[in-house]
């Protein structure tokens, strides 16, 4: 049987965080401690992702998780893009990447995670049709579709998916939205009403989460469990740059944005997100690979207002604690909420 | 003493609805329900005011509570405001109205509402000073500012606010947002996890609640009871237009717009909110003013292309029950949620 998030003994799960702030020893940290650890595929070349999973099962016996891309959708407009990046260049002089379209090694990825036996495998910005789905259930994986909406819901659910992420629109970085031609922006708990209402499918409820009360919240709003982001990325075990840090201890205003990738995601509004949101056009992953060595630059000079800072809706609330301490203590804060209410 | 929202029998607030659904049947069904009604003042002459506290004392002798719209900020840019209503005028001919700032008779419902003594006064679009919180005291009555972000909450905590209203993004109609130049995203849940970290007031939560368990999860997350709006659109004593009702029982998507009234709010999406949301100017109540009689005129005829559909985020899950049914039904799935959750 495929694992199912009831199993959990805290039903936490950590985000996965792709190109971010995942990493084996935090996934480990957070399925020893009873929660779920995830690991993100994205962006890393296929035998990085091997030598992650490795890393993970030296540290950690339980379940975890990997999360792939779905491939991108088309570029509608090459020559917006291209556009993007002259007025770029023109400011900044430099480093840009060059633009690519690439899929991030999705074949490789899928074979990867079979081959690895991983347990459970999600995916975001699409749900993989129904033959890769069944192919993960042959290689005893539990296939979880990141969902924003209740069309897509249905389609996951048609796709044969196990459980449902329901993202809202709090939830810090890329929207998982399937086609972001045109996301929406639902809440967490109206995308939670709205897709129980259309889908029997276990969900696990992200966006925003950051306190034991909000995780009580989404459980009593009918999720099973609570995925987490942004609350883990100042644990130790994480491995957000510094600058990100600090952005995220402090209480700048988030919101959504296109300009360093082409794909909305949700950031902390700095000058690089201030000064091309109107601008920036879709495009994903091409001006992720444009931006890229400019974002880079900007990180490893210490300069936040050049890099994307993602973060969720309720990042002042995170805490720089140990991850397995950080889940006991939100497992338990939520068994207290429910105890109090259900008294109340 | 003031009323508090914790003597409630059910923790269910009907939001107050100006210029919309909100009626002194509803509220008085609603609050002999052992719910709390609201009345809206917004948009009324102050004897239409007196005329429906009067019928709703006349329905019912339980608490109930008046909404009055806070000053309006100024107009940051008339130009824009003239341009707009010049761009409406050459596509739809007419009938437009005169652009006015009023401030919808501000002193005369505040006296108003202290010389009738209404039990809770609440407030929207801004919270008013410590001066003015302190008469609405001295008349008996309870004061509920309608916040959206952590700001706001302590401004009105500073003012002498009894209650906040926390309003997420997922709401429909206007954003409670003191500053409409730059409203912020946040989502009920975030609010109320950010809100509850710096304001030890009650917490009233609304936002896309639509179903018993979403009212039991913000109970959960800290509040002291729900404010629905949309969920109460469809009972037969609201005031709800037809062509309004037939769009929230569909499923249309809800976004926020400026393009009717100069002051950002969420609507279904029809082709007068796509048409002219990106050139809609920041300018409350004049833009209102201008557009209300061609609003007007499309509503009469069941042009539902032509006016706002006010609706939040979960209005696909409002049902055409009579309000107090619905009440009691909110409330006895809410208090199963918890005790399953408790439970589980």
């Amino acid at each position: 049987m495929p694992f199912t998030p009831t199993e959990l003994a805290h039903p936490i799960v950590q985000a996965p965080m792709g190109g971010g702030a995942s990493t084996p020893a935090l996934a480990a940290a957070v399925s020893d401690a009873g929660g779920l650890g995830f690991l993100g595929a994205g962006y890393l070349a296929v035998e990085a992702v091997r030598a992650d999973v490795e890393a993970l099962r030296a540290l950690t016996r339980r379940p975890f998780g990997v999360n792939l891309f779905a491939p991108p959708q088309p570029v509608p407009d090459p020559e917006a893009v291209q556009r993007y990046a002259r007025a770029l260049g023109d400011r900044y002089g430099g480093p840009l990447g060059e633009p690519r379209h690439d899929d991030d090694g999705w074949e490789a990825k899928l074979a990867l995670v079979a081959e690895l036996r991983v347990p459970i495998v999600s995916f975001t910005f699409g749900c993989p049709p129904a033959d890769v789905v069944a192919r993960l259930h042959d290689a005893g994986a539990a296939v979880w579709a990141t969902v924003t909406t209740p069309l897509e819901a249905r389609i996951a659910e048609r796709a044969g998916a196990d459980a449902l992420v329901v993202q809202g629109a709090e939830a810090g970085g890329h929207r998982a939205t399937f086609d972001d031609t045109a996301p929406t922006d639902l809440g967490l708990l109206a995308a939670l009403q709205l897709i129980a209402a259309v889908s029997r499918l276990p969900l696990v409820a992200t966006g925003g989460l950051a306190t034991g009360r909000s995780i009580a919240a989404v459980l009593v709003a009918g999720a099973v469990a609570a995925q987490l982001g942004t609350a883990f990325m100042l644990c130790p075990e994480a491995a957000t740059s510094e600058p990100h840090r600090r952005a995220l201890a402090g209480d700048g205003e988030t919101a959504l944005t296109r300009a360093f990738t082409g794909r909305t995601g949700r950031g902390i509004v700095n000058r690089f997100q201030r000064d091309h949101s109107a601008s920036a056009p879709l495009g994903y992953p091409d001006v992720h690979h444009i931006t890229a060595p400019l974002r880079k630059a900007a990180r490893e000079r210490g300069d936040s207002d050049g890099f994307h800072l993602w973060a969720g809706q309720a990042h002042p609330l995170a805490e720089p604690v140990p991850a397995a301490e950080l889940v006991r203590r939100l497992a338990g804060e939520a068994r207290a909420a429910l105890r109090d209410a259900a008294a109340g």
